[in-house]
């Protein structure tokens, strides 16, 4: 779009977008297009109160976005962490793929991707089909032998273990698979983690107590997903549970039942939302819109459209050189 | 576009909105569409860190723009108030015309318009044409006898009147008319204004003092304008500070030059930009997208991409229903 | 789109559209913005060749559009009749539902509409589910007296009596209900028509008897329709005839299983298209695009791209003002 | 778009295609998404009478096009030669440049260009200010030695010569340069043209006379202009002169002055038109919409609009699969 841009990424993986910029260069990107700076938070801060920057496009936490919103007074697009859900409809099918999807959109990198799912809705029909048995199974393959297991660079066990605690806190809370460090052998260091794919069941009801719910909705952003179960009666309480989320990034409704996928997307905003047998929350059909809803801040990556919202702003411009009809407007 | 709005405006004009909301009520509009609440600021701040909006729509002056992007942390689309500039090129032509439309910017309604002209850049040869005394004699006609004088709302006479002779503290800055409360008979209490059309001239060269230009650009909701002068040489002088403002509501570019027109619109970046010899600041041809642009929060009202902008939020849903044609997807 | 219209409509009904006319004039319409012409084919035809219109909008049967191609060498766009179709699905569910609307797109105004229902393709699942019975019933019920049946303006009792006959004899063919003149007093002249709402079934390996096909695709203007049943197995059979079908104006999948509608919507390439349970072939939900497709004369009525489409034509303006770089441009 | 293509090309040049098409398929393209006929237009004419294809873009001459038009009933889309023209208008300034493009648009390869200008309005401005000796300057300079000049694939000498006898009967005609056989030593046989750099000038009165008319327009494809010349009172009967040639693919309306420009624009209506100082009617600004205008088969090439509107078609879809609210439609 012609604007000229400053990059600042976190300081743990800055070398990455150093080697990606050295790439753009080499392909022909002119070198004053892109400034590139490798800083902390805090002087970033001080950076942007000098520049004052017409726009600032931010993806990351939830803390941060609000942070820099503040900074900013608002002059943001924010594409920030989801707390992502995926509900499993009435109808039973294709049981085996959905449970490999599943496990994919929970633990794939450890978890460690914007879009992971990390809030499972299961409609009872699906329990009676024993989904849960067959996502536990695919969990317990994963290992770092087999290449299907990530260290989790932002996240230690410690931080895990004690979300865990407090989750099982919640009455009726249980662990469904997973819950401790990785026994196997490996070399990660203590201060990045190492934990196995782990999921918490957490009665339906319990997400009306406010106390309960923001346990339930801290994000971890690493091998763990909570799980809760639904039957038609409870469809309502649901949808009131995905109202109240307020990171709305990706969602997945698994149903080819056109009447429970219409209901459940008229009912919700998220922003990426796939819907139908074969819905994800991560990874899915290519090169779409990507980005979170129901936040004038909310921008888009990946299509022109995205990058127009984001890196442009409407500006109108009316030509009016025909020649005046009269010698003088009418005075008012 | 759906949305359910409480609508609050400035208590001096609020009994207006509710004589609209009555009407549209009349017209058919369900009664629970639109909230409308009677307040002041001060309680309407209270209000807002309670109901914490999705979404605020503010027309109004810059300054409440950022209080409120503050206190919404940048959930906000903004049509502020403007210091809308006009530039008359090098072709001289149609004076009479231009002058009305001139007049007419400046000081219809007494300029109370957040699109009134409030800045002219007058080229030489509009000078040497005696563009000036065209706007002189047009300016003292007005009176509120005929019609084309209006009550001040918001500035008092002794408020424009400070600010004169602030900007009169400029090296070469003079009145060229107006200056003075109306004389002319009337029953407008001290709290309102009642002022002459009025105009200042100031030297181009005094927009780079860094003092100056705060005061040059101070707006004043009221019939009030400054004027400059400029060649050929000095237009980068004029596009900087075209661009050193940040209150980019509407423009206009008076001319039928086309590479001077191209060379203005391609330096500078107000929202609504009106370019040919009919070119004005306010008022112009209807029904397009009105707004200011340059900044992430600029919201448009008018047309329906403006309504979209606003009040909708780009929203991705994948219809992902084919049947899976593998039994499983890969591990990774 | 400012374009200036000759209207000639069919002499039976062009009294309406001249009221229609007077209509719009009451209503403000310039006197010279339409033309309107009482008279015959043959005078319209000697018409067209001495005025060469620039295009011309058709809208009719398939025959006069076909002549009509010939003699403006292609300057046309046609929104013909069609021989429309609808497919019941395997997934048998609101039965009454859907048979009302099929006796209403089979015999609404005796099957005086462009888009009635021509051609019945019922799954064996809703024949198990006595479907036909259903519709005999509703049709059954069609009188004059009652408001439900109409005088049939272009074809006569004995047209449709001989076509009855022609269509019986293919083997397997036999009429489901009606087939004859209504027997119920009134007082319709001979000139027109008076027939009972009729279906006859037609086995579907018929239709891949090309002089059958004929036959058994001969469009009646009138409350006339064919019947046939496939199985799951027969589909790809009955997606061939659809192709085969070459007036393809509407259609209805009538399905809420996802698969089988992406399925038949994939293989045809009729024009308006209704798909899910609620499908029509005629008077569905309002406000769309109406026109046929697969053919590069295909025009469009009632939304803003059809009118665009039809009315108007691609013109490229290129504005390359900027004053020249160089003094020549290089020759070659 | 997904169609099979069928190509046939001039049997001249159809071992060009060939060798396209074999580049295409060493990119990686299918084999099978494409055929490639080798063959002359009788046979052509069979085998589309044969296979009726569904759709076929045409590009080539007005006479094949009206031909190709009858035999595919108007299922054709067109983007035929033209008689292009180009209007000097009354502002002259940038001479040497405007003459060095109106060299390259008629000159240029010979003027073997669906894009070459074949007639030049020239402004009495411009004629006062020399315009015709520089254009005639840089054609005398052409030659194959320097690789300006082109043997002509379809026309002959004696074609052209016998085209310029016929113009020159018109009263007032005469020949502004060229009108003459090369007369530089070369190679090319008699069957192709050697022909020089040809401008014939004709009043502007004799476009009036319906015979001259016709003479005039006659397109010669290859290195030959008409020009005539036009003062401010006699641009309406230019605009006429514009508005009776059918042949509408490019024109150039080289002007700033923006009130000329606009009526230009406004009363003709070609295809790809530019307008400004640097206008041309050939291989301007690249990647635009490219073809004619005002004809319902008009067809275009080069942008993703063009290969839509060629080769696909509008259908309407309508998903309509909420479960029914009522039991039963109301009969009608």
């Amino acid at each position: 779009m012609g604007n000229k841009v400053v990059v600042k990424v976190d300081s743990k993986v800055s070398v990455c977008i150093e080697e990606f910029i050295r790439l753009l260069v080499a392909c022909g990107m002119p070198k004053e297009d892109v400034n590139l700076i490798h800083t902390n938070g805090e002087n970033m801060e001080e950076l942007i109160k000098d520049i004052n920057p017409k726009m600032t496009l931010f993806t990351g936490s939830k803390r941060i976005a609000e942070k820099l919103s503040q900074l900013l007074s608002g002059r943001i697009k924010i594409e920030d962490a989801g707390f992502d859900w995926k509900i499993l409809g009435p109808d039973v099918h294709d049981i085996d793929y959905i449970a490999s999807v599943a496990d994919q959109d929970a633990y794939c990198l450890s978890g460690q991707k914007c879009s992971a799912q990390s809030l499972l809705f299961v409609h009872k029909n699906w329990s009676d089909a024993k989904f849960i048995s067959k996502i536990k199974e695919l969990a317990e393959q994963r290992s770092y032998k087999n290449g299907t297991l990530s260290p989790i660079m932002t996240v230690t066990n410690q931080t895990i273990l004690n979300h865990i605690d407090n989750v099982l806190k919640i009455p009726g809370a249980q662990i469904l698979f997973g819950g401790k460090p990785v026994t196997e052998q490996h070399s990660i260091p203590d201060c990045y983690g190492s934990f196995k794919p782990t999921a918490v069941f957490v009665p339906l009801k319990a997400f009306t107590n406010k106390k309960y719910f923001e346990v339930i909705t801290t994000e971890i952003f690493g091998p763990f997903q909570i799980v809760t179960e639904y039957t038609d009666k409870e469809l309502d309480s649901v949808l009131e549970v995905m109202d109240n989320l307020d990171q709305q990034l990706t969602a997945a409704v698994v149903s080819n039942n056109i009447p429970f996928i219409n209901k459940v997307l008229s009912h919700s905003c998220n922003g990426v939302t796939y819907a139908g047998v074969r819905a994800r929350t991560t990874g899915a059909p290519q090169n779409h819109w990507f980005g979170p809803c129901g936040d004038p801040r909310a921008g888009g990556i990946g299509t022109p459209e995205a990058i127009k919202l984001v890196w442009s702003s409407h500006r109108e411009i009316i030509m009016d050189t025909n020649p005046p009809t009269v010698k003088k407007v009418v005075q008012v």
